[in-house]
């Protein structure tokens, strides 16, 4: 028994997120499946980024520090994500970049240890976690080497089953990504915290993709260190403040080493002698782009009347519609997927494989679908419940089964690499 | 000879800079002298912060990366503001803060000393520095002797002239403001460097409160790194990103430990081991936040018609009037100015420390005139030659003299602190 379109239809009729898309200026004639890689402008941001450039720069001008609050926006936006990630009041903030809180967290995560448990020099994480987060974890361990601290090893695994057999007694961190960038794989956060802990280790995790993505449970799960991305599945903007979160049990243990005047007790005495601030507030460093940071509260706000299980829901019917059409629409074609059918393992995209998935994704956007494609052949699809239609979906299989069909995809124009996707 | 309004009127009108305040979006009714906190708002950030997020981010989506050139911004800057510091092409890139690009920059030349000159484990700098300085080469170093590191000393010297004896030959790095944060003193860039190399250190230049304001040759100078502000005299709007050079002879030695994906030699080929680009641009990290870092380029386009020569001789007519006019009309009070008078050595901002400087900041405020107040005494003057006129020195002078005469600090509106002055 087929999928139809009527069925997709229904479907949207039936969607209680479905008034969620008018948040949106989404472009006419184009299926955005791209929102795990830049998430879509909230109507209100256009409005908030003339009042932050009229009136808070230009009328306000360095008043507006304090009238317009801009001195508490990564505590007020890190209050305003908590619940969308299960944090507690003031253990989230909002600032600086992803890599950079990484690096922060994994800074204080290593200091930890090895106060507590020197022998420990392993750091465990995937070769397919997203590449940035390896590169954090190598500047940071090849500086201290350099300077005279004994070695650290950074352990890469190829699959998520190869965890428990790294997890050795010389492990320090375990660094995952919770939802993989390229497969979709989703770890079940609590149950490899507490695997993680057995083995006497941290967790730090990166909820890039998670985010407003998936349900998430920082406090319930336990975990140790988090930071995750803003404009992706949050809508916050190109480029937005990332955000941190820190366990409370080891937020005031240790200074992070990026120790600017933003995360000082005493930030207005300007004392030469640097004494962190107490609590989550110690992993601010310098000062922040405010305009882009102000923007990141518009695309929170679009999460204002729901809940991450309502989001859950929608999004594994999105995944799990796409996969069923692709099966159902494109069997004949050299389409390999990546992502769990496992729902309990898949995160709010789906990945294929295939031999020319550069082209097909560049022949995709040229008929007004955009998903993205990485290296080497992934084309990834992904899933935003507060804007993508359940006919966006139908619509999407409908086109790529047609450029696969007519291998529209074998153009030259196709072929032609540019710096991103 | 007293100076009178009718002096400064005329100065305004054979300024050949008065046109530029033209660019600038200025409230009514106030003279904003605190450009070097924050700069006002160039007319033209509107329209672009509007063009950024309907156009670029609402419908080019993730297209914009390479349509709209997000994807060169940090170096496109970069080569834009090259030209007011005197930098060479490609040699600077905007991005990330302050605070952080001096982490990446003074671990950068910690890492070059390790290697060449272990011996030399003394950072050398102010008591006054602007205290993130000091705060992050804390915790560089705490980080460092955390995990094994032997000991480094930072080393405070209480004036710039102590420079000369601190240097002994232990010393791996100098970091220095170039334009003092609360004096406002400006040190030779030229004769410090060739100091500082001569006893075998390298130079680390913070250019927070000279970019924009005071003509800088970093190439000139033979400096080794620096970094600096766009918020600031460059007008880049709230918290925008910053900036950071390295002298190319330095630029391809050694990783710096923030080691993110933009900073990768095939950043798209999601490999999991780092290697740094060649030249500046290894000094990226993470995503940037773009509509905050697009505005940056409104600041420098208004610079577009002068050059650091020009705008030079105006500070430092400003400043001048602005020392003259107290002296002429506050004499009774108890100001005492902690700038340089010989300007050789001053930069474009005029300090007096006043026993009650906090409330006089306060009811000058009050009165439309915006200095601001930096502990413990400091009451700082800003004057940014591209919108303050020789009548607004005049005014602000007017106004201080009224508000000293008649005591009106002394109401306990302004004894009130806030979280920022």
């Amino acid at each position: 028994m087929s999928i139809t379109l009527q069925d997709c239809q229904e479907k949207d009729r039936q969607d209680p997120l479905a008034a969620a898309r008018d948040q949106f200026a989404l472009p006419e004639g184009v299926i955005y499946l791209d929102g795990n890689s830049l998430g879509a402008q909230p109507k209100a941001a256009l409005a908030r980024a003339s009042e932050v450039v009229s009136y808070e720069w230009g009328v306000g001008l360095i008043r507006s520090w304090n009238t317009a609050s801009w001195f508490d926006l990564p505590q007020r936006l890190g209050n305003k994500l908590a619940r969308l990630i299960g944090a507690g009041e003031d253990q989230v903030v909002v600032t600086d970049t992803t890599s950079i809180n990484l690096y922060k967290v994994l800074a204080a995560a290593l200091r930890q240890q090895a106060a507590n448990a020197p022998t420990r020099r392993v750091i465990v994480s995937e070769r397919r976690n997203f590449p940035t987060d390896l590169y954090i974890a190598q500047g940071l361990t090849e500086q201290l080497m350099a300077h005279g601290a004994p070695a650290f090893e950074l352990r890469l695994i190829d699959s998520p089953e190869e965890l428990p057999t790294a997890l050795t007694d010389d492990v320090s961190v375990v660094m995952l990504t919770h939802v993989n960038y390229q497969t979709g794989y989703m770890y079940n956060m609590k149950e490899t915290t507490a695997l993680v802990h057995e083995r006497g280790a941290l967790t730090v995790w990166d909820l890039a993709h998670s985010a407003g993505a998936v349900p998430v449970d920082l406090v319930g799960a336990n975990a140790d260190y988090a930071v995750g991305c803003t404009y992706k599945y949050l809508n916050g903007g190109p480029g937005s403040p990332a955000f941190l979160w820190v366990n409370p049990v080891h937020q005031n243990q240790f200074w992070q080493p990026l120790s600017g005047w933003w995360g000082h007790a005493r930030p207005f005495a300007m004392e030469p002698g640097y004494e962190p601030q107490k609590g989550i507030s110690r992993y601010l460093c310098g000062t922040q782009p405010i305009t882009s940071l102000s923007l990141v509260e518009c695309g929170l706000n679009t999460f204002a009347n729901t809940d991450m299980q309502a989001i859950r829901a929608k999004s594994l019917a999105l995944t799990s519609l796409f996969i069923e059409l692709v099966k159902q629409e494109c069997a004949d074609h050299p389409l390999t997927l990546i992502t769990p059918t496992d729902a309990n393992y898949r995160g709010s995209q789906v990945s294929y494989e295939h031999p020319e998935g550069f082209a097909v994704v560049q022949a995709l956007i040229d008929q007004g679908v955009i998903p993205d494609y990485r290296e080497p052949r992934n084309m990834r699809f992904g899933f935003t419940p507060l804007y993508t239609s359940f006919v966006d979906v139908w619509e999407s299989v409908r086109i790529l089964k047609d450029i696969l069909d007519t291998r529209r995809w074998d153009q030259p124009q196709f072929h032609r690499r540019g710096a991103v996707t």
